[in-house]
């Protein structure tokens, strides 16, 4: 082997590779781990940037600091739509994001988050992990070098805030939404655009007229950004998210390499964070719609049943075209059809069945 | 003071002093803290039992050992209906069980476990973590020398198994039925006989005719029973628990010496539990009633409206009622049902409306 002549451009080089490495590596001092936790939420976000932030707390409290997460929010390391890959690469160890966001990537992701017309918060929680979701999930994130769990949930998600009203299918022709993922697909089947609009500018979007309806979450959420104050109609519950989880994603080649005991102090964390999450937004979404109702005149709506009918039929379209895109996909899909069949059945005797009675 | 002069009474007496005084402090080596956690259930019975294993499991691992949980089935160290006095007088440091089961020492106990017509699981985690029901818990618990968390959830349960039909309010007259707590107080008022019976002896009962009517849990646990084997009628969701929350429960003084990172590991391993337990009963139910609709033949059915009108009716006196036992009583009922009120406007706008909407 032939030694290499220390010129500028060598040195830069070294340096380059030294950098990326130690970001790759976990850096040690003193048998203590210091990991970046990158997210897809502005700094400390009601719900997604809060929960976060506990998820990272709670690992370096548990831990003694022996593993100390430090989280930066979108675009304070890498941008938002970046996490998956930075994590994928070792950029940062950890990340708290949607699988929703990768869809791009693998259309089937989106079943580890939620599909239109699936399954509810707790249903999901049920399939990841005893309904075989979550092997598939590392399955699929494996390919990538990356590993999830849930963690966090919205709960059910409004269908969204309109400047006129849906009474019948043919109201869906031509509507300019935001909505994105595999719901927008549904959208533009159904005879309107889908248009995908970041967080900060939807309010504007609204106001001058460039889209006619937008959704983003929920009562809480919505209150907050004041959707009330330029749109009339607000619909719900939406076709398209009945349950969306938020992942923590982990470089798998780092994750293997963690001792035991902070792998459980990582999983904890993140469990216990999926469960919180949902709370808070069950709790600030029963608050604030009350706040909508009596402070601002809202009055929420179901869309019609045919509306309804229409996009999810639809939905269920698009939802068997995953399965065509490969044996990975296929096994996806057939392993979420059978638990929600399974699902749909014992709802009427547990939550749904419990929920009408108590309307009687 | 007077020297006591040594005998064997005085060094029996000395011992006993002794004993208890190490059940009731920690026992320390090495800065490594052992100890118990007695259960309500049976070794490993399923949900309940494992879940409790998972939860001294889990605060083991993901703290090394440096507090290290031994599990303790029902009888073992004491009786079943004995953990919450065990654990406030520190034969044993922690305990899992249900706070329905110590309603006879302050009826208010009941919500935070679950009430007759009351939240279902997502909405109970949400009054605790976010509603006012986790300081009132404290506060009323703290009477008691306790602390306690929401530790699992079997999620909405069944009705029960009768060996006749429920046509009318009528059919509830003379029903001898085997339901515990608030619940059984309901059925007595609606004209039948609320019995108290052990799990072991469910099924003897119902052969033999002692009662006409069982509810344990849900399809899970009642096809493990054989349940479908000695009665007809399969009847659900019951009125009476929409969503029963077990608890974690430590010895308060106990708990305030637990250095922060070990108070933290308790608390997440609590939560994750809280979430898990529900995943596995709800997955649980989902296959067990399909094998007992296709393997057994079983055809579950709901209660006529106005049946459960009556029942939903009395409950609401019942709830009521407690709020006339004390200050602390009357502020829990108050918490709770403005909670009650917000979840239920909110409940169509989501997880109710998104599965209703799925049946379309």
């Amino acid at each position: 082997m032939k030694t290499r002549k220390l010129t500028r451009r060598n040195i830069l080089a070294a340096g380059g590779v030294a950098a990326a490495s130690t970001l790759a590596a976990p850096a040690i001092a003193q048998n203590r781990l210091s990991w970046k936790m990158i997210t897809a939420w502005p700094k400390n976000f009601p719900g997604l940037g809060t929960g976060a932030q506990r998820i990272a707390d709670a690992i370096t409290e548990m831990s003694e600091g022996q593993l100390s997460i430090k989280l930066y929010a979108a675009g304070e390391l890498v941008p938002p739509l970046e996490v998956f890959d930075a994590v994928a690469q070792g950029t940062a160890e950890m990340g708290h994001s949607a699988p929703a966001y990768w869809t791009g990537k693998n259309k089937s992701f989106a079943f580890f988050a939620v599909v239109p017309g699936g399954l509810v918060a707790q249903e999901q929680n049920a399939w990841v992990a005893y309904g075989g979701g979550q092997e598939l999930w590392d399955e699929t994130y494996g390919e990538y070098g990356l590993k999830a769990w849930p963690a966090g949930n919205t709960g059910t998600q409004m269908g969204g805030w309109f400047n006129k009203e849906i009474n019948s299918p043919d109201d869906l022709n031509g509507l300019r939404m935001r909505i994105p993922g595999l719901a927008g697909e549904v959208i533009n089947r159904a005879g309107g655009l889908a248009v995908n609009i970041p967080g900060g500018e939807i309010m504007t979007s609204m106001q001058s007229g460039v889209v006619d309806a937008v959704e983003f979450a929920g009562p809480w959420t919505d209150l907050a950004f004041g959707f009330h104050k330029v749109a009339k109609y607000y619909y719900g519950p939406g076709f398209q998210e009945p349950g969306p989880s938020l992942e923590l994603i982990i470089n798998r080649r780092l994750w293997d390499e963690l001792p035991r005991h902070l792998q459980k102090i990582v999983e904890h964390a993140s469990a216990s964070e999926n469960q919180r999450m949902l709370s808070e937004f069950t709790a600030g979404n029963a608050a604030s719609l009350e706040v909508l109702v009596r402070d601002h005149g809202i009055t929420p709506q179901k869309m019609p049943d045919d509306v309804i009918r229409k996009l999810r039929a639809i939905s269920e379209e698009v939802l068997e075209e995953t399965a065509e895109l490969g044996d990975l996909n296929r096994r996806i899909y057939e392993s979420w059809s059978k638990f929600r069949a399974q699902a749909a059945a014992l709802a009427p005797f547990t939550e749904q069945g419990a929920l009408n009675q108590r309307d009687l």
